[in-house]
C-alpha cells in the first residue's frame, strides 16, 4: 500500500544530503529535561544527574521482522519504537530518549518515509520520549530500522533478569498469543488477496489480535504501577520472543527452575477462538508466539497481596531450585519440559 | 576474501538463537566504571554521575558504505567503531561505550562474523570503550552495521557546532584526502584483479592512503590534547563527509561565514602524488573526499599561541560575518564559493 501508484511521489535524492533528515524530524520537539541537545550536532547531549542510564537497541529488517504488504508504514514506525521501549520498561526504568536510523532502497519515495516518521512521532508523543539522533541512508534492498532507546532509573528501582530466587511467584502482564494470531490472520488475508484482489477482508472479529500485531503497546504503565503498589520484582524481562524463551532466560540468568501452570496462562477469548479456527493449540501459541511485548517478572511470595486481583497481572507459576529445571504443568497435571521455541531471527544481546 | 571456499564454514543457524551473540561477545570485557551492566539483560545500565552523556549513531550498509571485495571484515569492524567514536570526540568528549547491531544474510558463515568482531574488539581495546549491547539478525541481502556510541564529558568541556563567532581561526587536525585516494587505489586494483586474478598488486607505495581508507583512526587524542594545551574550541565537527560539507555545517550552525585558504589545507605527500597519478585536483579531493575522520574546529584568535607549531594542527582559515558566506581563497587569490560536494548517502542527523 505504501507504493500506491496514485500517490504523489518525491524521490529521496531530490531533497539533498541533509534536507531529508531535517524534513523528517522537524516536527519532533524536545520535552525531556534530561535532553540538553537533540538532533543537529555530531552527537546528542544528555544529563541524567543522579539517575542511572539504561540503554537498549533493536534492529528490524524488512521481510525478516516485518512485511510491508500488510504492515502500514505508520504502524511500522510506531511498532519499531514500542519494541525498543519495551526493553527499557523491562528494566523497571522510564524511557526518555530514542535514536532512529533507517536504511531504505530507492523504491521508497519521501512520502513513505513521512508515513514511517508519522508513526514514530505518534509513539514518541504518546510515550513521552525525545528523538535525539539517527542516521538515514540508502540500502541496496528493502528497509531496515535500527533504534536505540535510552531510559533512566534510580539505582534501587532497576530490576535485572538475575534476581529471582526459588519459591518466588512468576507473574505475567496482560495476555499472550494475540500478536502471533494477528499475524496468522494477516497472512491468511494476504493469500486471499493474491487470489482475489477485489476481496474485502472482514477483520472486525479479529480486531484485538490484529492490533496486537500491527500496533502493540509497550508496558510503560507497569513500572509506574509497580512503584505505586510498592512492589519490587526480583527479576524481570519483556516477552518479545514468546513465554517459553523468556522463562528460560530468567531461569538461566537467575539460576532457578520454574513451574509454569498451563491453566494460568492469560489468553484473550479472541486468541482462543482464532486458535480453534486455525487448529492451533493456544498454549503453544502463548509459549512460542512472541511479539506480545508484555512483561514477565518474579516477586517474593509475601508481595502477593499487593497484586492479588489486579487485572494487569496473572500469577502463572513459581520458581524452584535450579536443578529442578523449567516445566509446564499441563491441565491434566503432566510435567512437560519447557524448550525454547520462540520466534527467532538469530540473536539479541 | 571473506568467502574463501577453503575456509572452514559454520552456518549461523547451527549456533542457535542466543548462542551466536554469546559466542561473538564472550571475549569482550567491561572496563569502564560507568558500565554497571553490559550485555546480558533487556538493557545495559550505565552511571555517569555528574558527567553529561553524549550519544551518536551511524549505519553502515554493504555496497553503499563499504565494499567487501577489498575491505577485509576485520578492518570493517574496526572502521565501523571509528566512524562512531569520531562523533563523540567531535563533541570534545570521551567515548565510553558502544552498542553494535548487525544484519547479515546467510551467505556469511560464522567465521566471517568472528573476523568482524575481532576488528570491533581491537577497536574497543585500543580506544578503551565497552561493548554493552546490540542485536544480531538476518538480512535478506548483504550486511549492515548499526553502531551507537556513548561518551561522557564535563558540561563546560562540551563543544557544539554552534559556538563559532566571526574572526575565529579555523583549524583542522591531521591531513585530508588520504581516505578518498586510498579508495581510488583499491578500486583500481579491484578492476585489475577482475581482468587478471593472478596479478599481485604492489600497494606498498600507497600504504599510507590505503590504511587511511581501510583502518582509519578516530582522534581520541585531540580532546585530551586540547585539554592539556588549555584550548577550548568555540565549535567543532568531525570530517566524515569532506571538508567543504563540514565547513558549511559550521557556518550554518554557528551563523558565520568562512574563508578557507587553499594553500593551508594539509595534504600528505602520498595524496599529492596519487592525485597527480589519477589526474585529480588535490584540493577538490580534500574538500569533497570524506572519510578522513579528522576534526575541524574554531578557536578564538588569542588561543593561537597555544597551538602554534603543533604538528597535530593546521590553521586553514578564519570565520567571517555570516552574510559574507563560505569561500575558498585559491592559490592565485581568487575567491571561490564553497558548495557541499561531500560524500553523500542520503543524510545523517
Amino acid at each position: 500500500m505504501l507504493e500506491d501508484k496514485n500517490q504523489e511521489r518525491t524521490s529521496l535524492e531530490s531533497l539533498g544530503e541533509f534536507g531529508l533528515i531535517n524534513h523528517l524530524t522537524k516536527n519532533f520537539k524536545i520535552t525531556k529535561t534530561s535532553t540538553i541537545k537533540g538532533i543537529g550536532d555530531d552527537a546528542a547531549v544528555l544529563d541524567f544527574k543522579d539517575k542511572k542510564v539504561v540503554v537498549s537497541t533493536d534492529l528490524l529488517v524488512e521481510n525478516v521482522h516485518f512485511d510491508l504488504s500488510y504492515m502500514p508504514l505508520k504502524h511500522l514506525g510506531y511498532k519499531a519504537v514500542m519494541v525498543n521501549l519495551s526493553d527499557i520498561y523491562a528494566m523497571n526504568a522510564k524511557a526518555t530518549q530514542i535514536t532512529v536510523s533507517i536504511a531504505v532502497s530507492n523504491r521508497f519515495p519521501l512520502e513513505a518515509l513521512e508515513e514511517l516518521y508519522a508513526g514514530i512521532k505518534t509513539a514518541t508523543d504518546k510515550y513521552k520520549v525525545d528523538l535525539i539522533g539517527g542516521d538515514t541512508t540508502s540500502s541496496t534492498k528493502g528497509m531496515l530500522i535500527s533504534i536505540t532507546a535510552i531510559g533512566e532509573a534510580n539505582e534501587e528501582d532497576i530490576v535485572y533478569r538475575t534476581g529471582a530466587k526459588p519459591k518466588d511467584l512468576l507473574v505475567v502482564t496482560g495476555d499472550l498469543g494475540g500478536a502471533y494470531m494477528g499475524l496468522q490472520i494477516l497472512e491468511r488475508e494476504k493469500e486471499v488477496f493474491k487470489v482475489n484482489p477485489n476481496n474485502q477482508p472482514d477483520l472486525e472479529p479479529y480486531s484485538y489480535i490484529v492490533e496486537r500485531q500491527l500496533k502493540p503497546e509497550a508496558r510503560k504503565d507497569i513500572p509506574e504501577l509497580l512503584k505505586e503498589l510498592g512492589v519490587h520484582p526480583t527479576s524481570m524481562i519483556d516477552i518479545s520472543d514468546g513465554l517459553s524463551s523468556e522463562i528460560l532466560h530468567l531461569c538461566e540468568n537467575s539460576k532457578v527452575g520454574i513451574n509454569l501452570y498451563e491453566d494460568k496462562i492469560p489468553l484473550d477469548p479472541t486468541v482462543i477462538s482464532t486458535c480453534e479456527e486455525f487448529n492451533l493449540d493456544s498454549t503453544t501459541v502463548a509459549l512460542s508466539g512472541g511479539e506480545d511485548y508484555e512483561l514477565l517478572f518474579t516477586i517474593d511470595q509475601k508481595e502477593f497481596p499487593k497484586i492479588k486481583g489486579n487485572p494487569n497481572f496473572s500469577v502463572v507459576g513459581h520458581t524452584t531450585e535450579e536443578n529442578e529445571g523449567a516445566f509446564l504443568i499441563s491441565r491434566n497435571n503432566s510435567k512437560i519440559p519447557i524448550t525454547a521455541q520462540g520466534w527467532n531471527s538469530l540473536a539479541k544481546a
